[in-house]
């Protein structure tokens, strides 16, 4: 029977990801711990998925200050060429278990459990010249030597066209499904485009991976990263994927998010069910522990809410990048408003209504027929930023804000917002 | 009151435009002649745009050979800088009446009316310094030297930010609407994007048109060209015009066809009342009547089926390039299948199932919940084509081919299509 | 008999150019009170030209604030299109007779008089329609529409492969030779190349005005502007022209002096009797006096020595950009050293020896077997650069130094340098 | 003692290379039969190197149809990473000899013998973690995992600025000076470059490679591939190599032969003693004998001798590539033409006097104040092409042609030229 991609993951995706806080370094121990501080606080709000980012299967990832990716490490690798915990990192892999007994844990307290890939085969397997699981062709033989991921040494991609790579994919997803894996996050693989600004063509490994999953038996969700996507390969990552990112690393810093206005604007008509692109994760409290980049998050509470309400309208992932136990209220607070969150999950049709470099509106539809309106001052100074109901053949609404609850109505709603900040209301046709 | 650009095409306008048959050397006979003809055999479908292509407004065009264009024509001006028809082709114009009675008389055929313009301020006004209307500037004020047109010399760009350049395009659409014009096709324009491909930033000008016609008091649709439109515009286009290019001119060549495959794709969701990717024209019937390219469509009858069935599952604007007098039968029954037609105009979600080198599936949907399946055989030899209902959720379907009729029910639609051919099925659930 | 070109510029030319000062805005008044300073102070040390600059033919230019260059300003222009003098700035030329009476003046001085022209034809020709001299044609029709300078709306580039194109270029040189003119500096012509950085393409028009120039009759220099000129067409520059461009405009700031010596790694090969890749003028002394910027010369000292220092040993032009009458002793001090100018007009092979970030050295060559060596400090910390005589297969040398007269023997020079300064020394072969 | 690179090269280098035959493939014995041959027929001219090419080190090379370098092949390697012989095909170098028996055969016979080397370090020894020799440091702490060649899987480049790297390329050399290595021929290195158009930098590499022959104790002539080399780096390519390829692999189409005549243009400046902008081998005879592309070169007579002529006058290396012991006996009086050689081995200050689409002149000089003419014809009908000797100041000279011998004296030399063909004329100033 196929899977059907869209199906599994009908809404933006929600959870925690160890990147922004552990980044190359996360282990057994942390991730555990974030997992069963999500379970209890973030659960119930609709944050399922608990996602170990990259490098765990690099034994010495973190030992030499200052690089998060070390050339040509020796790397945890199975018979096959398949990566595997580094075991002195994630302990309870020992034996040949891989991440299941973590899973398992995972599951156990309710949570879904991702993992993160790079694309490709790895190098090591290539010298190792490994074999490819269910075939007679070695590693050596399916590596493409020309695709190479420009910031990781790790991999290979893999060639096109050869029935042997698409086993080793299958072979992937044959483990994960065997591990319990509910999502797979795969890097490098999404900015493809023309090489002479960064890109490269890993097409045919999206396919190879979708095939993957749908053989696999078991409804993994697929994100891709990093972005920028290209907007001119939009059909085809809505054939394969997800999730896909629209931009590079998103930080805490408000160029960024400014920018990231951007590529809502370019991406807005491609968001629907089973069809997500991606903002990337929410740096959040506490973030940049490892390699000596800890801090609290840069952003601002005005940019804070900028940033959750910019998420929640187009409909983007939410997937959180903090340290979890130390959360404080306020951003709890920002994390478990039930009204924003289900703007974030069942918002239809999310749109652009204006925007030039000091401010944006954006609008999307509830299946009650009411509306949600979003503001965004974009610029440096406090200004006005209103919205007609004319717009949408409206006469008169009746209109909540969602983070403070405050209330209004009329042909317009129209705010004094503070500098990078945003307000997001909920609105009702009036008879 | 606020003209809504969306509410005055809500279906794909279909029309006729003198271009793809007499260039830039039509005139009032030829025009009228066609509209009689239009009015009588094509209005009852819903053709009912008449255009009027490039340089009606140039009184030596066409008597130079195989110069399309005359570099530093002298062109026929108002005070202001405004273009005129010149009298010597369009005679009902003389005595500064414009095209008020050329428009009387199309209108009286129940048809409506359209003309092509430049963007921009005609070079000869700046050297004449012509005073633009309304204001004190002059014309030597408001253009930008910089901003030409690489394959017309007529016209300067206008510069941006200048009340004074409003003022011009405000002056030109007053006169349009006082014409009683009922669709303006804006050339030089559509094209933004990358000096270094050529293209050129005209988001000023499409802007300020959008006012211009907004003020007007007249439901002009706008349509922009030539392609291509840059993606990356698609929300700035969508909303400012009603129309835009997704390519550069379209002509009767399969590469181009097969081509027009990869632009829907791209553009397939921005698809939406008021707002319409634009195919280009269709080709079909005796053509290039103009310079002495004269001849028959050298599309095949399966291309031009193809053409049609692309354009309509797709929602393309459907303005047709013949000379309608000579029409065969075999086009004519090419224009008015009426359920074709109703695909272009009624069918929602267009949206492409499958692609490759030497296929293509598309489906939208209808009111009443039955679906189109277009199968596209996009290579040189006959091979099949199909569609499985799994694809939308369905177990079977009654279907009906709506080109010949043909009666079809099952969990697949599946056809051996001849080469460069094309099915178009119309599909009801089964229970 | 044919011109040969390469034999009338024999050695770098030296001289005076208004545009530093003046900009766009020079009058008789002032290129004449600058002719005879020049004339008494300069002319004994070489510097013989005297040039004056763009826009002379505009009787406007410097009216409206800040705009060097008036969009479609009214042009003084004779019956053939070609441009005279504007009678309000430059009185003597009243009454047809051009730029003859200055010339006259000039050459009565002991100088050489030079002007300064757009490429191309008059847009105000164009629109008027004038004749080309000696030709049925008009200008119209050998004007490009496509090709414009991007910085100064005056001209149309003229067509390739036109007779009357030729015939306009000969027209104007006839006008020229008939004025007395000894030099000209044609602008918007040297930055042929690729049109995504900016560039175009006239080389046909180098090649008719080259042509022009070998039937005119009279020796004018032909200096070509601006750049960057692209190395690629080093062969057709030298081919053509005396002097071409390595960069852009030039002016006071060190950030441009020091880029200055990648261009001359970069053309050092194409130094050479009749052909001068240019460094630009010396923005010395008191420049910007149009417009506003009205400053004494952003070099210090020791830039102002460097940037003499690797004009003279790299043998590029010297045309002095500054008010001649308010130069101070140490400007015409660093102007008038003769030894240092013998090295620029004689100084055979130059070549750089060593270049980083940090340093430069360069070295020529003299009749006698002599060598120059420049040594400079690119670095903002004073530092140490020498020259080993190993180098050039010498064991010892006795040098000294041009602009100090300090001497010193041995197997190397040394010297411990200022920031941004350069020294220079004549070093002969010891047994 | 510093070994002044510019000393070893004094003339345009002369030989034969093992490429254009036997591609990856040649073995001991082939090198040596060609050796043999070459010391009697061609080394009495002056063909004085025999070079080893690439994948010596590839035991399997040849093994699969079509491949002319094998993914990931196993290489022969030392303790230290460093390539040797793959014993298998060169026998001698069995017990860890190297290169030293054949090189003492080679030089036995009067011959200097040349290797090629891929820049970098074998990916193999990166992951075998080989210590570089004379450091601490193994393999993959020297290797840039993104510096990678396209078309060959076996190296990666070596990082910038590390002394371990530099450690890595002596111990090269120092290998190479020890087998008695005369000639390094250093691939995948001359096509630095804007990575958009395929370049890559590893200037720090040619660097490293320059000062590690300049350790070595042996004059190593440098020779760098493949092109084409950037006009803009000729400075940095002058200060470090003796060779260095103008373009990419030149092979014996026409097409190919007509380009080689826009990069002599370019390059012309560049060349002198010691410093050899190269044209490519000379596909001349039998060649491509491996992967089954053998043929007879495609070149015709006239071509042949084009091609000899243009290399003769520009000073390019003469390197052949043919399977000598098949020579006949028109190609081998090609390539001994004596007075042809001597234009190439003697010519001072070759350089372009004319070229467009359709014919090319050159001109040389001698040291007896003769000069060489080459007058080439590079359309496909015969045409006259003419030289006057005005254009370098004689009014006559007596003129031989040196292919055929034949006579000719005056104002002009003026030929009749078979299409694609050359003629080679040597004068002698008239009083």
């Amino acid at each position: 029977m196929k899977i059907r991609k869209d199906a599994f993951a009908p809404k933006p995706p929600m959870g925690w990801n160890s990147w922004d806080c552990y980044m190359s370094t996360v282990n057994e121990a942390q991730l555990l711990e974030n997992a069963r501080w999500q379970a209890e606080h973030l659960l119930p709000f609709g944050w399922e998925y608990c996602v170990c980012d990259i490098q765990w299967y690099e034994p010495t990832a973190g030992t030499k200050p200052g690089m998060e990716y070390i050339p040509f490490a020796r790397l945890n690798m199975d018979e096959y060429g398949r990566l595997l915990p580094a075991e002195n990192r994630f302990p309870s892999s020992a034996g040949g278990r891989g991440f299941a007994p973590i899973a398992e844990q995972i599951h156990g307290l309710g949570l879904k459990f991702g993992i993160h890939i790079m694309r490709g085969i790895p190098k090591q397997a290539v010298f190792a010249r490994t074999k490819v699981k269910g075939t007679d062709a070695t590693a050596d033989q399916i590596a493409d030597p020309n695709s190479i991921c420009l910031w990781n040494s790790d991999m290979f991609g893999v060639r096109k066209g050869l029935a042997a790579s698409q086993a080793y994919y299958d072979s992937l997803f044959e483990l994960y499904a065997g591990w319990g894996v509910d999502y797979v996050k795969v890097d490098d693989i999404a900015h493809t485009g023309p090489a002479e600004s960064g890109g490269y063509d890993a097409a045919h490994e999206i396919e190879m991976i979708r095939r993957a999953i749908d053989k696999c038996g078991r409804a993994i969700v697929l994100s891709l990263s990093p972005g920028p996507a290209q907007i001119g390969k939009a059909w085809h990552l809505s054939q394969n994927a997800n999730l896909w990112r629209m931009t590079n690393d998103f930080w805490d810093s408000w160029p960024q998010l400014k920018k990231m206005f951007g590529y809502c604007e370019l991406w807005q008509t491609h968001v629907r069910p089973g069809c997500w692109p991606d903002c990337d994760m929410l740096p959040l409290g506490r973030i940049g522990v490892a390699f000596g980049h800890g801090r609290t998050t840069n952003f601002t509470p005005a940019e804070q809410k900028t940033m959750m309400t910019l998420w929640a309208i187009f409909r983007s992932p939410l997937m959180l990048g903090a340290e979890l136990m130390s959360l404080d209220d306020a951003t709890l607070a920002l994390l478990t408003n039930e009204k924003v969150l289900a703007v974030n999950q069942n918002g239809a049709n999310p749109r652009q209504i204006a925007r030039d470099d000091g401010h944006a509106v954006w609008v999307s539809e509830n299946e009650d027929g009411s509306v949600n309106v979003a503001l965004f001052n974009l610029g440096d100074e406090a200004r006005e930023v209103g919205f007609d109901f004319a717009e949408i053949g409206w006469d008169e609404a009746a209109c909540d804000e969602l983070w403070t609850g405050e209330g209004l109505a009329g042909a317009r709603i129209s705010a004094k917002i503070e500098p990078h900040g945003a307000e997001i209301w909920h609105c009702e046709r009036m008879a």
